[in-house]
Protein backbone atom coordinates (compact mmCIF):
# COMPACT_ATOMS: atom_id res chain seq x y z
CA UNK A 1 0.00 0.00 0.00
CA UNK A 2 1.47 3.67 -0.86
CA UNK A 3 0.01 6.71 -0.49
CA UNK A 4 1.96 10.59 -1.55
CA UNK A 5 2.71 13.25 0.48
CA UNK A 6 3.69 16.92 -0.91
CA UNK A 7 6.15 18.45 1.05
CA UNK A 8 6.88 22.57 1.14
CA UNK A 9 9.79 23.04 2.36
CA UNK A 10 13.56 22.17 1.82
CA UNK A 11 13.47 20.35 5.74
CA UNK A 12 10.00 19.56 7.73
CA UNK A 13 7.67 17.34 9.09
CA UNK A 14 4.50 16.73 7.68
CA UNK A 15 2.37 14.21 9.73
CA UNK A 16 0.71 11.08 8.37
CA UNK A 17 -0.40 9.65 11.49
CA UNK A 18 -4.33 9.98 9.85
CA UNK A 19 -3.65 7.98 6.52
CA UNK A 20 -1.58 4.86 7.76
CA UNK A 21 -4.26 4.61 10.52
CA UNK A 22 -6.69 4.67 7.44
CA UNK A 23 -4.54 1.97 6.01
CA UNK A 24 -4.27 -0.07 8.93
CA UNK A 25 -8.12 -0.44 9.21
CA UNK A 26 -8.75 -1.09 5.52
CA UNK A 27 -5.81 -4.10 5.67
CA UNK A 28 -8.52 -6.22 8.09
CA UNK A 29 -5.18 -7.10 10.20
CA UNK A 30 -6.17 -6.55 13.72
CA UNK A 31 -3.32 -7.36 15.66
CA UNK A 32 0.62 -7.48 15.19
CA UNK A 33 2.08 -3.81 13.76
CA UNK A 34 2.69 -1.25 10.65
CA UNK A 35 5.62 -0.84 8.99
CA UNK A 36 6.05 2.90 7.72
CA UNK A 37 8.40 2.73 5.02
CA UNK A 38 10.37 5.66 3.30
CA UNK A 39 11.75 4.64 -0.56
CA UNK A 40 13.50 7.95 -0.77
CA UNK A 41 17.50 8.53 0.62
CA UNK A 42 16.71 12.05 2.09
CA UNK A 43 13.78 11.55 3.66
CA UNK A 44 12.84 9.58 6.93
CA UNK A 45 9.44 8.42 9.22
CA UNK A 46 9.90 9.30 12.88
CA UNK A 47 7.47 9.76 15.56
CA UNK A 48 7.46 12.53 17.95
CA UNK A 49 5.15 15.02 19.73
CA UNK A 50 1.68 15.95 18.45
CA UNK A 51 0.77 18.95 20.51
CA UNK A 52 3.09 21.37 20.53
CA UNK A 53 4.44 23.14 16.91
CA UNK A 54 7.70 23.98 18.42
CA UNK A 55 8.85 20.20 19.47
CA UNK A 56 8.74 19.58 15.25
CA UNK A 57 10.52 23.29 14.83
CA UNK A 58 12.91 22.33 17.35
CA UNK A 59 13.42 18.90 15.58
CA UNK A 60 14.16 20.14 12.59
CA UNK A 61 16.82 22.80 13.81
CA UNK A 62 18.27 20.19 16.25
CA UNK A 63 18.67 17.92 12.64
CA UNK A 64 20.49 20.93 11.14
CA UNK A 65 23.30 20.97 14.35
CA UNK A 66 23.52 17.60 13.76
CA UNK A 67 24.59 17.39 10.20
CA UNK A 68 25.16 21.33 9.09
CA UNK A 69 24.01 21.91 5.35
CA UNK A 70 27.14 23.95 4.37
CA UNK A 71 29.77 21.22 5.95
CA UNK A 72 32.71 20.03 3.97
CA UNK A 73 30.91 17.98 1.77
CA UNK A 74 32.02 15.58 -1.16
CA UNK A 75 28.88 15.39 -2.85
CA UNK A 76 27.97 18.07 -5.35
CA UNK A 77 24.02 17.65 -4.87
CA UNK A 78 24.25 20.25 -2.02
CA UNK A 79 21.99 17.57 -0.18
CA UNK A 80 24.32 15.49 2.24
CA UNK A 81 23.26 16.48 5.09
CA UNK A 82 19.82 15.08 4.30
CA UNK A 83 21.51 11.92 3.38
CA UNK A 84 22.92 11.81 6.75
CA UNK A 85 19.86 12.88 8.49
CA UNK A 86 18.01 9.83 6.55
CA UNK A 87 20.71 7.38 8.34
CA UNK A 88 20.51 8.92 11.52
CA UNK A 89 16.56 9.17 12.03
CA UNK A 90 15.52 5.91 9.53
CA UNK A 91 13.65 4.96 6.80
CA UNK A 92 11.78 2.18 8.31
CA UNK A 93 9.55 2.75 11.42
CA UNK A 94 7.26 0.01 13.34
CA UNK A 95 4.21 0.89 15.26
CA UNK A 96 2.09 -2.00 17.12
CA UNK A 97 -1.59 -2.63 16.46
CA UNK A 98 -4.13 -4.19 18.75
CA UNK A 99 -7.34 -4.12 17.83
CA UNK A 100 -7.28 -2.89 14.31
CA UNK A 101 -5.68 0.32 15.65
CA UNK A 102 -2.05 1.49 16.22
CA UNK A 103 -0.68 1.53 19.87
CA UNK A 104 0.61 5.26 19.65
CA UNK A 105 1.52 6.77 23.58
CA UNK A 106 -0.95 9.84 23.47
CA UNK A 107 1.56 12.33 22.78
CA UNK A 108 3.06 10.70 19.58
CA UNK A 109 2.22 11.10 16.02
CA UNK A 110 3.97 9.93 13.01
CA UNK A 111 5.86 11.69 10.73
CA UNK A 112 7.17 12.13 7.16
CA UNK A 113 10.49 13.90 7.42
CA UNK A 114 11.56 15.55 4.53
CA UNK A 115 14.92 16.87 4.42
CA UNK A 116 15.99 17.45 0.42
CA UNK A 117 12.34 19.48 -0.48
CA UNK A 118 10.21 20.23 -1.82
CA UNK A 119 9.20 17.31 -3.75
CA UNK A 120 6.03 15.18 -4.10
CA UNK A 121 6.99 12.00 -1.78
CA UNK A 122 5.73 8.54 -1.14
CA UNK A 123 5.16 6.05 1.79
CA UNK A 124 4.91 2.40 1.75
CA UNK A 125 2.51 0.74 4.56
CA UNK A 126 3.14 -3.19 5.12
CA UNK A 127 0.98 -5.01 7.99
CA UNK A 128 2.58 -7.24 9.59
CA UNK A 129 0.32 -10.05 11.72
CA UNK A 130 1.75 -10.55 15.35
CA UNK A 131 0.89 -12.03 18.99
CA UNK A 132 0.30 -9.38 21.25
CA UNK B 1 2.05 -7.28 26.17
CA UNK B 2 3.24 -4.25 28.28
CA UNK B 3 5.87 -3.86 31.15
CA UNK B 4 6.73 -0.92 33.52
CA UNK B 5 10.31 0.92 33.84
CA UNK B 6 10.85 2.92 36.53
CA UNK B 7 13.36 5.73 35.45
CA UNK B 8 15.73 7.58 38.05
CA UNK B 9 18.02 9.78 36.58
CA UNK B 10 17.01 12.74 33.93
CA UNK B 11 19.03 10.83 30.86
CA UNK B 12 19.89 6.85 31.91
CA UNK B 13 20.13 3.49 29.89
CA UNK B 14 17.89 0.95 31.65
CA UNK B 15 18.37 -2.85 30.82
CA UNK B 16 15.14 -4.84 30.05
CA UNK B 17 16.68 -7.43 28.11
CA UNK B 18 15.15 -9.99 31.07
CA UNK B 19 11.78 -8.29 30.96
CA UNK B 20 11.65 -8.87 27.01
CA UNK B 21 13.14 -12.20 27.05
CA UNK B 22 10.36 -13.38 29.35
CA UNK B 23 7.26 -12.05 27.24
CA UNK B 24 8.81 -13.69 24.20
CA UNK B 25 9.20 -17.48 26.01
CA UNK B 26 5.72 -16.69 26.96
CA UNK B 27 3.98 -15.70 23.63
CA UNK B 28 4.92 -19.01 22.24
CA UNK B 29 6.13 -17.53 19.33
CA UNK B 30 9.24 -19.87 18.39
CA UNK B 31 10.73 -18.15 14.88
CA UNK B 32 10.11 -14.86 13.87
CA UNK B 33 11.24 -11.29 15.18
CA UNK B 34 10.12 -9.21 18.76
CA UNK B 35 9.30 -6.05 18.18
CA UNK B 36 9.50 -3.48 21.55
CA UNK B 37 8.52 -0.33 21.22
CA UNK B 38 8.01 3.03 22.97
CA UNK B 39 5.14 5.07 23.62
CA UNK B 40 7.30 8.41 24.54
CA UNK B 41 8.41 11.27 22.68
CA UNK B 42 11.41 11.50 24.79
CA UNK B 43 12.57 7.88 25.18
CA UNK B 44 13.97 5.29 22.76
CA UNK B 45 14.66 1.66 22.50
CA UNK B 46 17.86 1.17 21.72
CA UNK B 47 20.83 -2.03 21.91
CA UNK B 48 24.25 -1.76 23.09
CA UNK B 49 27.47 -3.18 24.71
CA UNK B 50 26.40 -5.48 27.90
CA UNK B 51 29.82 -5.76 29.87
CA UNK B 52 31.50 -2.51 30.12
CA UNK B 53 28.77 0.05 31.91
CA UNK B 54 31.48 3.11 31.21
CA UNK B 55 30.02 2.38 27.51
CA UNK B 56 26.64 3.06 28.75
CA UNK B 57 28.00 6.10 30.17
CA UNK B 58 29.38 6.96 26.73
CA UNK B 59 26.74 6.84 24.95
CA UNK B 60 25.00 9.50 27.23
CA UNK B 61 27.50 11.83 26.92
CA UNK B 62 28.02 11.03 23.16
CA UNK B 63 24.21 11.94 22.48
CA UNK B 64 23.79 15.10 25.15
CA UNK B 65 26.88 16.49 22.61
CA UNK B 66 24.90 15.85 19.61
CA UNK B 67 21.51 17.31 21.23
CA UNK B 68 22.84 19.74 23.77
CA UNK B 69 19.76 20.32 26.92
CA UNK B 70 21.11 24.23 26.76
CA UNK B 71 21.04 24.91 23.00
CA UNK B 72 18.33 27.15 21.62
CA UNK B 73 14.97 25.73 21.42
CA UNK B 74 11.47 27.31 21.34
CA UNK B 75 9.50 24.42 23.22
CA UNK B 76 9.39 25.97 26.33
CA UNK B 77 9.12 22.48 28.55
CA UNK B 78 13.17 22.45 28.56
CA UNK B 79 12.86 18.94 27.35
CA UNK B 80 13.49 19.65 23.14
CA UNK B 81 17.21 17.73 23.57
CA UNK B 82 14.93 14.67 24.95
CA UNK B 83 12.61 14.91 21.63
CA UNK B 84 15.55 15.26 19.28
CA UNK B 85 17.33 11.75 21.05
CA UNK B 86 13.87 9.88 20.99
CA UNK B 87 13.83 10.43 16.41
CA UNK B 88 17.41 9.71 16.56
CA UNK B 89 18.02 6.30 18.66
CA UNK B 90 14.46 5.53 17.97
CA UNK B 91 11.14 4.50 19.55
CA UNK B 92 10.99 0.78 17.91
CA UNK B 93 13.59 -2.02 17.86
CA UNK B 94 13.47 -5.13 16.81
CA UNK B 95 15.35 -8.09 17.25
CA UNK B 96 15.33 -11.66 15.70
CA UNK B 97 13.73 -14.50 17.42
CA UNK B 98 14.69 -18.28 16.83
CA UNK B 99 13.55 -21.42 18.54
CA UNK B 100 12.09 -19.06 21.11
CA UNK B 101 15.05 -17.16 21.95
CA UNK B 102 16.80 -13.95 21.02
CA UNK B 103 18.91 -13.69 18.55
CA UNK B 104 21.01 -11.12 20.34
CA UNK B 105 25.20 -11.04 19.81
CA UNK B 106 27.62 -11.63 22.68
CA UNK B 107 27.62 -8.66 23.92
CA UNK B 108 24.53 -7.04 23.19
CA UNK B 109 21.69 -5.95 25.46
CA UNK B 110 18.24 -3.99 25.27
CA UNK B 111 18.29 -1.38 26.72
CA UNK B 112 14.95 1.88 27.40
CA UNK B 113 17.03 4.86 27.27
CA UNK B 114 15.41 8.03 29.29
CA UNK B 115 15.85 11.56 27.70
CA UNK B 116 13.38 13.48 30.78
CA UNK B 117 13.33 11.27 33.58
CA UNK B 118 13.08 10.63 36.10
CA UNK B 119 9.88 9.07 35.42
CA UNK B 120 7.52 6.01 35.44
CA UNK B 121 7.31 4.61 31.44
CA UNK B 122 5.96 1.85 29.84
CA UNK B 123 7.41 -0.91 27.03
CA UNK B 124 5.52 -2.44 24.68
CA UNK B 125 5.86 -5.85 23.29
CA UNK B 126 4.59 -7.28 20.16
CA UNK B 127 5.78 -10.83 18.38
CA UNK B 128 5.87 -11.38 14.69
CA UNK B 129 6.20 -14.79 13.49
CA UNK B 130 8.60 -14.98 10.57
CA UNK B 131 10.82 -17.46 8.54
CA UNK B 132 14.54 -17.82 10.06
CA UNK C 1 19.71 -16.97 8.06
CA UNK C 2 23.00 -15.28 8.46
CA UNK C 3 25.61 -14.39 5.77
CA UNK C 4 29.21 -13.13 6.51
CA UNK C 5 30.78 -9.58 5.57
CA UNK C 6 34.50 -8.71 5.95
CA UNK C 7 35.23 -4.92 6.47
CA UNK C 8 38.53 -3.75 5.38
CA UNK C 9 38.61 -0.20 6.93
CA UNK C 10 38.06 1.31 10.38
CA UNK C 11 34.55 3.02 9.29
CA UNK C 12 33.21 1.86 6.07
CA UNK C 13 29.70 1.17 4.14
CA UNK C 14 29.48 -2.34 2.44
CA UNK C 15 26.83 -2.92 0.13
CA UNK C 16 25.11 -5.88 1.17
CA UNK C 17 22.12 -5.54 -0.91
CA UNK C 18 22.42 -8.24 -3.38
CA UNK C 19 23.24 -10.83 -0.55
CA UNK C 20 19.76 -9.95 1.38
CA UNK C 21 17.71 -10.00 -1.57
CA UNK C 22 19.24 -13.76 -2.28
CA UNK C 23 17.85 -14.81 0.89
CA UNK C 24 14.29 -13.15 0.67
CA UNK C 25 14.08 -15.06 -2.90
CA UNK C 26 15.19 -18.46 -1.34
CA UNK C 27 13.08 -17.47 1.70
CA UNK C 28 9.93 -18.50 0.01
CA UNK C 29 8.31 -15.34 1.38
CA UNK C 30 6.61 -13.67 -1.05
CA UNK C 31 4.72 -10.54 0.55
CA UNK C 32 5.53 -9.15 3.78
CA UNK C 33 9.02 -7.66 5.28
CA UNK C 34 12.53 -8.61 5.39
CA UNK C 35 14.43 -8.22 9.19
CA UNK C 36 17.99 -7.44 8.12
CA UNK C 37 20.08 -7.35 11.93
CA UNK C 38 23.40 -7.00 12.92
CA UNK C 39 24.28 -8.54 16.25
CA UNK C 40 27.59 -5.94 17.23
CA UNK C 41 27.69 -3.21 18.98
CA UNK C 42 29.75 -1.11 16.83
CA UNK C 43 28.10 -1.55 13.91
CA UNK C 44 24.84 -0.54 12.11
CA UNK C 45 22.73 -1.61 9.06
CA UNK C 46 21.29 1.37 6.61
CA UNK C 47 19.55 2.47 3.68
CA UNK C 48 21.04 4.91 2.07
CA UNK C 49 22.32 6.15 -2.06
CA UNK C 50 23.61 3.52 -4.36
CA UNK C 51 24.95 5.86 -7.13
CA UNK C 52 27.71 8.27 -6.04
CA UNK C 53 30.26 6.88 -3.66
CA UNK C 54 30.82 10.31 -2.10
CA UNK C 55 27.73 10.21 -0.58
CA UNK C 56 29.12 6.87 1.16
CA UNK C 57 31.97 9.08 1.94
CA UNK C 58 29.73 12.00 3.57
CA UNK C 59 27.69 9.75 5.48
CA UNK C 60 30.98 8.34 7.21
CA UNK C 61 32.53 11.68 7.26
CA UNK C 62 29.18 13.34 8.81
CA UNK C 63 29.05 10.30 11.33
CA UNK C 64 32.42 11.36 12.64
CA UNK C 65 31.73 14.74 13.30
CA UNK C 66 28.41 13.65 15.16
CA UNK C 67 30.60 11.31 17.29
CA UNK C 68 34.44 12.11 16.99
CA UNK C 69 36.75 9.34 17.71
CA UNK C 70 38.82 11.63 20.22
CA UNK C 71 36.26 13.31 22.34
CA UNK C 72 36.76 12.44 26.11
CA UNK C 73 35.22 9.07 26.51
CA UNK C 74 35.58 6.74 29.61
CA UNK C 75 35.67 3.27 28.16
CA UNK C 76 39.22 2.11 27.55
CA UNK C 77 38.68 0.22 23.92
CA UNK C 78 38.75 3.53 21.89
CA UNK C 79 35.46 2.43 19.91
CA UNK C 80 33.00 4.93 22.15
CA UNK C 81 32.28 6.25 18.70
CA UNK C 82 31.32 3.51 17.30
CA UNK C 83 28.87 2.39 20.09
CA UNK C 84 27.76 6.09 19.75
CA UNK C 85 27.10 5.65 15.95
CA UNK C 86 25.28 1.99 16.49
CA UNK C 87 22.86 3.37 18.26
CA UNK C 88 22.34 5.89 16.73
CA UNK C 89 22.10 4.29 12.88
CA UNK C 90 20.81 1.37 14.51
CA UNK C 91 21.18 -2.50 14.43
CA UNK C 92 17.59 -3.23 12.89
CA UNK C 93 16.59 -2.35 10.16
CA UNK C 94 12.90 -3.45 7.36
CA UNK C 95 12.32 -3.31 3.89
CA UNK C 96 9.64 -3.92 3.10
CA UNK C 97 8.67 -6.96 0.25
CA UNK C 98 6.47 -7.26 -2.26
CA UNK C 99 5.88 -10.77 -5.00
CA UNK C 100 9.23 -11.43 -3.64
CA UNK C 101 11.39 -8.69 -4.17
CA UNK C 102 12.43 -6.12 -1.75
CA UNK C 103 10.45 -2.37 -2.55
CA UNK C 104 12.95 -0.51 -2.33
CA UNK C 105 13.48 3.05 -3.78
CA UNK C 106 15.15 3.86 -7.36
CA UNK C 107 18.37 5.00 -5.22
CA UNK C 108 18.20 2.57 -1.96
CA UNK C 109 20.74 0.40 -1.29
CA UNK C 110 21.60 -1.31 1.79
CA UNK C 111 24.64 -1.13 3.55
CA UNK C 112 26.64 -3.20 6.07
CA UNK C 113 28.19 0.03 8.38
CA UNK C 114 31.48 -0.96 10.11
CA UNK C 115 32.52 1.44 12.63
CA UNK C 116 35.15 -0.28 14.53
CA UNK C 117 36.82 -2.39 11.83
CA UNK C 118 38.51 -4.07 10.00
CA UNK C 119 36.78 -7.20 11.51
CA UNK C 120 34.97 -10.09 10.23
CA UNK C 121 31.20 -9.26 10.83
CA UNK C 122 27.41 -11.36 10.79
CA UNK C 123 24.51 -10.18 9.40
CA UNK C 124 21.37 -11.78 10.30
CA UNK C 125 18.23 -11.91 8.03
CA UNK C 126 14.49 -13.03 9.26
CA UNK C 127 11.66 -12.86 6.33
CA UNK C 128 8.16 -11.82 8.41
CA UNK C 129 5.00 -12.42 6.31
CA UNK C 130 2.76 -9.60 6.17
CA UNK C 131 -0.53 -8.10 4.12
CA UNK C 132 0.57 -5.02 1.50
Amino acid sequence: MRFQVRTTQREELVEITHEVARLVAQSGVTDGAVLIFSPHTTAAITINENADPDVRHDLVDGLARVAPRDARWRHVEGNSDGHVKSSLVGASLLVPVESGRMQLGTWQAIYFAEFDGPRSRSVDVTMLPGVR
